[in-house]
């Protein structure tokens, strides 16, 4: 496997001082709704408001000096554009950012915000990779993915880290861990340090209809790539097909994915605002969302570990799933 | 005093196991921004999304068996009705509720919703006093107040217990406690706490424009009321007088009160929304409107405990502030 308990832990240690631990938070009313016991690790209130910061500090702290001159390029749709524009930012490097036209603005102008050059690209007639590809040979640059990296799966796995941790503190054990799931690095990080610590733990993985690639491909036993015939609600989670080494360890540990709706997103959004008062984008809450629709086996297990991933949400659109106009 | 430390400590025994231990929050954004490390308790995790549920519960939970089987009433624009209504509920005691017919629609629904009875009353024309007196003789209930009771105090201290303690172990010393001031329940009870572990701590209030009733007291050094003009964004704190037994509490341990605008409240409840992930509504983030909009006095300290007491906004209200209409 391309990652171990010992690079996530040697990545704890990277991020002591530069990441927030966050809490985990309980809801009584959410449990008696769901007759579970529900631990909530709020990667909301992590550093750019997603757990993209911890693998985006990971790889960038661990740059040599003569890269951290010649500067990172990354391409995202906005919450590993923001990890990787902060990350960049403490520690003096240089960033170019390559975002869809059509990103989230509130990611794309957090992630100008934090002082990285942004470059957009048109999402039906350009390449992103060929784009980034290019800027990175110009500049000597390197490029840091999204989910594809041994430092980035490490990174994300400190929340996993974490959330064993934290739940072990209360004297729980976790039966079952829920992560949302796009190109699989949150996903294999925490369950690479959830099997390492808790191996009785089942892991599951939560996307959004018309892009369960990682579904199909686990079905398969192989890698499968999704073409949608549309977008979805959770614009964190669009990656078309699991990541090269995401996979083999998506593969060894999760037990099951959940698939669900822009409709059941939209209302786990309303139920993070008004019954956990926390804000989830639609992606983040997508985990939450396989919860509230009964879509999650829990193989008789009573206590759930649930990571909300993320809360850059758009206050437009934000507004508009709380008034139901989605 | 009404209230003393082994008040709170007893009261913080009878919550154990009923209400949520909130954690500190710590936003390294909100930190950079003031330029202070700011150490957020935010209390829009509790039960019922306040810390109104503290006080009701360490006031009923000592009520005696024959008390119980009579019941309990209390009038309340939202949040201590959401409160009484959920711990009588817990307790299997019959809650009747005197609110305003103009409440927030979710704090009525919620308050329905936790096994209240609910009566409406005009607050133009009638007067919540009498009606909750003439009930409670009818029924030979008990009437909980919202604020000026010890055991109401006391409940609401275990915020400040817990945040000092809580900061304490993350090895800060707080500077400033500032908390939203109504009634001065929360304000009173949190005070007591942290002046008792923390003598050097500051406490600070924060009030509604046009709802200065405790700054303009503790200027003239007795209770006095204001007659509103008009009503504020925050309905959580639209008390016209400190309480009689709140006051000489404040006036022994408060240092400072910040006045605050509808347009600094409603920043804060977008600040806290797009940067914190929190969902605050107007009233509980009066304290935070203070702090970002410049009006806390620190006496050059630099760590902040702030109480964010509150989360429950109207969907609707809370859709116009996210889109600038407020």
């Amino acid at each position: 496997m391309a990652v171990a308990l010992a690079d996530i832990e040697a990545a704890a240690d990277r991020l002591k001082g530069w990441a927030v631990e966050t809490p985990l938070i309980e809801s009584p009313a959410l449990n008696e709704r769901l007759g579970l016991r529900v631990l909530i690790k709020p990667e909301t209130l992590q550093r750019v408001g997603a757990f993209k910061f911890r693998g985006a500090f990971n790889r960038l702290v661990q740059l040599t000096p003569e890269e951290r001159t010649r500067g990172v390029v990354a391409f995202s749709s906005g919450n590993h554009a923001q990890g990787v524009a902060l990350a960049a930012n403490l520690l003096g490097v240089p960033a170019l950012i390559v975002m869809p036209s059509d990103a989230p603005k509130v990611k794309a102008e957090a992630t100008a915000g934090y002082g990285a050059e942004v470059r957009f690209y048109d999402r039906l007639t350009e390449s992103r990779e060929q784009i980034a590809a290019a800027i990175a040979q110009e500049r000597g640059a390197v490029i840091v993915p999204a989910f594809d990296d041994p430092h980035i799966i490490a990174g994300q796995g400190t929340t996993g880290l974490e959330l064993v941790r934290q739940a072990q503190a209360l004297g729980a054990s976790l039966d079952v861990v829920i992560a949302p799931c796009s190109g699989g690095g949150l996903l294999a990080g925490v369950a690479t340090a959830v099997k390492a610590l808790s191996p009785a733990t089942a892991l599951i993985g939560a996307e959004p209809a018309g892009y369960d690639d990682t579904l199909r491909s686990l079905q398969a036993g192989e890698r499968r790539s999704v073409t949608p015939a549309r977008r979805t609600l959770c614009d964190a989670l669009e990656s078309p097909a699991p990541g090269e080494l995401t996979f083999p360890i998506l593969l060894r540990h999760v037990a099951d994915m959940a698939v669900v709706t822009d409709a059941e997103v939209a209302e786990a959004v309303r139920y993070a605002a008004a019954t956990l008062k926390l804000v989830a984008e639609p992606g983040g809450a997508a985990g939450l969302a396989a919860l509230l629709a009964g879509k999650v086996e829990t193989f008789g297990g009573r206590t759930v570990g649930l990571v909300l991933s993320g809360g850059n949400i758009d206050p437009g659109l934000f507004a508009r799933i709380l008034r139901n106009e989605i």
